[in-house]
């Protein structure tokens, strides 16, 4: 585990150096259509490993990531995404799945590695254990997976971004259909699906955002900035 | 808008590059406790700019961001947040929302910003008017505006960091209670609140990560990398 956090990746590919977080953001654009050339040796656990590196409330990490790459399973995840073409076209794509009770079921194996690293106290696994299931509860499982789930995703792109790789977050899909194609469990939600590889063609026009002042308030709703 | 594009911060105040996606990732890790050092001139701005850059589903923007910096109004959101110290320690924290209904207010603005930047034709300005309501309506407008602002206040957190400045996302807020003292509409969800600013310790240690066999599959779930 330690590894992911110290053996981070600095080049692309290319030999360039590794996007920043701004640049990263700003240069990635959602795209309609791949290449199918495949990607660099090892990117895949590079990016998936940066992904499982976001936060989660007590470290309770719902997240599970499937990947997938071979023209059967992409055959599979096609016929339930609404038959997008960048399905079967990019070289991964890769469905974001949130535990709803997963999470328990790895519990002590999480206490126990950080107990093992010096980060938790047995008092401290003891409040964990006593108050995990009353917050994912108190927000509601399948919103509480959600929230999760994205902050995953979104290094997942970000990380993809940085070192070459583009990528496409879908919400078109339908997810009981998704369940059964993949052996996905019931208590499993099937948050979004994000396609990685090469575009055929420069991003479209970038199409704006809405201004700041419509985003952003100040100390209260609707407020603006003093 | 096109200025959120182009300006993008390339040094922190220190005069160090910004963090690459893989360093921010990694080094990002949630605070307990933070300094009153004030934040950079200017910089909750580019981060502020920076998150409203994230992808959303036709473009619709569901976010909005209050930013809590005047003692009054952390005050304001301590009392229905648990009491939690760097509320009122942060020199800011973001009250991360989702309009469940206002992206529709906001769409012909949107719309309009697409065509003169001419990413949009008015036909597909046509298919987003028809498209978007069915969407959000089908995974649940709740759902999907906690999907879309956990991609947006990702994108916050690692811009934050990039450029030097810690950050600690919180669930444990009484949503209600918020809304009430924010003057947060009714549809709106409090999906989560940010703080950011400058911790008073270094990190405790890396708790660890489940192994990337638990988290990872291929090309089914449970399935292990042929």
């Amino acid at each position: 585990m330690g590894e992911r956090m110290t053996n981070l990746p600095t080049v692309q590919s290319s030999g360039e150096p590794a996007l920043s977080v701004a640049e990263a953001i700003a240069k990635r654009r959602s795209h309609r259509h791949f290449k199918p050339d495949p990607l660099p040796e090892g990117l895949l656990d590079e990016v998936l490993g940066l992904a499982t590196l976001a936060p989660s409330g007590y470290n309770l990490q719902p997240w599970r990531f499937i990947v997938v790459s071979e023209p059967e399973a992409k055959e599979r995840l096609w016929e339930v995404s609404y038959k997008q073409p960048k399905i079967l076209e990019a070289p991964a794509t890769v469905i974001c799945c949130g535990e709803t009770t997963g999470w328990a079921t790895t519990l002590e194996e999480m206490l126990a590695e950080g107990l093992r690293l010096g980060a938790y106290t047995e008092g401290y696994s003891d409040h964990v254990r006593k108050a995990a299931g009353p917050v994912v509860e108190g927000w509601g499982p399948d919103l509480w997976v959600n929230r999760h789930i994205m902050i995953a995703a979104t290094c997942l792109m970000l990380a993809a971004e940085s070192l070459g790789v583009e990528s496409c977050p879908m919400e078109g899909f339908e997810e009981e259909r998704v369940k059964e194609a993949f052996d996905i469990p019931e208590d499993v939600r099937v948050v979004c699906i994000v396609s990685l590889g090469y575009a055929t063609e420069p991003p479209k026009a970038f199409p704006g955002r809405l201004p700041l002042e419509t985003l952003v308030f100040w100390q209260g709703y609707g407020q603006p900035k003093a």
